[in-house]
């Protein structure tokens, strides 16, 4: 299986990718009042769904930026002394990730580089917002529901329906009496993680040194792509994780972009690569 | 002036209102990434700023429901014996307040019976929450910002500038500094309390006792009419808050109605205070 849908540093780095995270995909709802309520007939007597849900999700992270759901950490493969020397050695240092980001401060579980934060560590993360009024100026409501979509990016070995169950879990614990707690879930998939080191993954290293020039890395990707675990368990194929796209292409955002540059090298990598695979019959 | 925008507790329960909550109203957002990141690619070493916004306006009201912004309760002023004795006598009850608004417990500041936190009491009000993505299914962002739509209630004495001034300077001050904070100032209103007690006063008393049927009843409004001030500070007059609203009118809400029998007394309640009126002059 050859699948084109992770990423590499920069044009100078093209990437073999070894590693996904896996994911789990939830909504939260906190349901007050039948109907939104005027917050000067109501308000003081009534809990905010907007405030509880604020409240709720608040407690799920420290500062340090560990997620504090009991359970949450069971299971995740530790680093090896090898592997975090590996990272060490990717070319996006924090300031052109914070650059390349826009933000005004990176901010990470401590203890961990951004590069191992980005891949090897799961992740707790708002998706979207919603409760009450959202338009131009002021409605003066208590609104009736809040919710919130949450991704957890999960590493190798974490269980999706174990963590899942801690989320629940927790949630349905510090949920506050005034409010009714649904949660609804969304897909799951495991993380994946595959040794670097059979005919295969040399065949593709070989292709993209020739096809870019230059010698390529080995690197985990952050992302999910669900079906790799289906290749395996079902065709008992692993995948090799040839992906092309740039840190600054906007994935997921507006003006989402594909370098020219990787679209050419990219075919001529696949190019190659098939002349390696067949040369290893 | 009359004004009929306030609310009556029951169709046996006419009210003549003499006091309004004041009102700020502001928008906080907090903008992280320049635009969504991919939370695979991204998530772990960058903040979300949904999380930065929940933690964040979290820290803003305690478990006894006191709103925990340093200044917010300067010069509030401080309810009566005989008020309180008179708050004791409205005819609602907190049964009947849960099963009106159906919420599954009622929450409010502690040491104040509902009737007061509805009222007499300052809130801290979240109307909206926006971020990120809202549609069906997930998607796996990180959101470039996320925003709140608060109003605050005000109660008498309290100055919006002074209010406004202590919230702004606690949200700087508690602001990571992974997210920049944007406050953008909405509308902004004293409260009003006039004594009952003048010829007006008791003119209304008599037209609401003759529509109704019954003995009118005193009350604070816990709603904001800021023109009001504007009456009092440039006609020098006070406005009688002879209002018809029903706590289950569903106000600011869908489904918003007007009970048409008091629609019909409500109209003898102004021909009856006009002839008390003139009768006085």
């Amino acid at each position: 299986m050859v699948i084109s849908d992770t990423g590499m540093p920069s044009p100078k780095h093209p990437a073999l990718g070894y590693s996904l995270r896996g994911i789990i995909a939830f909504e939260i709802t906190l349901h007050g009042p039948a109907r939104d309520l005027h917050s000067g007939g109501f308000g003081g007597a009534v809990d905010n769904p907007a405030m509880a849900l604020s409240q709720l999700l608040a407690q799920l992270r420290d500062k340090n930026g560990r997620i504090t759901i009991p359970g949450f950490y069971d299971d995740v493969a530790p680093l090896s002394a090898y592997e975090r020397k590996e990272y060490a050695r990717l070319p996006v240092t924090d300031a052109a990730l914070q650059k390349m980001t826009g933000v005004k401060k990176l901010f990470g579980e401590r203890g961990f580089t951004s590069s191992e934060q980005r891949s090897a560590r799961p992740t707790f993360e708002i998706n979207g917002l919603t409760s009450g009024y959202q338009g131009e100026g002021s409605k003066t409501i208590i609104p009736s529901w809040a919710r919130a979509k949450i991704t957890c990016r999960l590493v190798p070995h974490q269980k999706p329906g174990h963590v899942r169950q801690a989320v629940v879990a927790h949630l349905k614990k510090i949920c506050p009496p005034t409010v009714r707690l649904e949660i609804e879930a969304g897909h799951g998939a495991e993380a994946y993680l595959v040794s670097p080191t059979g005919p295969q993954a040399q065949a593709a290293l070989r292709a993209l040194e020739n096809a870019f020039g230059c010698k390529p890395i080995l690197m985990r990707e952050g992302g999910s792509i669900p079906i790799v675990n289906q290749f395996k368990k079902i065709l008992g194929a692993d995948s090799l994780l040839l992906g092309l796209g740039l840190p600054d292409d906007n994935a997921h955002s507006p003006n989402e972009k594909f370098h020219l540059d990787c679209f050419e090298k990219g075919q001529r990598m696949s190019a190659y690569l098939w002349q390696e695979l067949t040369r290893q019959r």
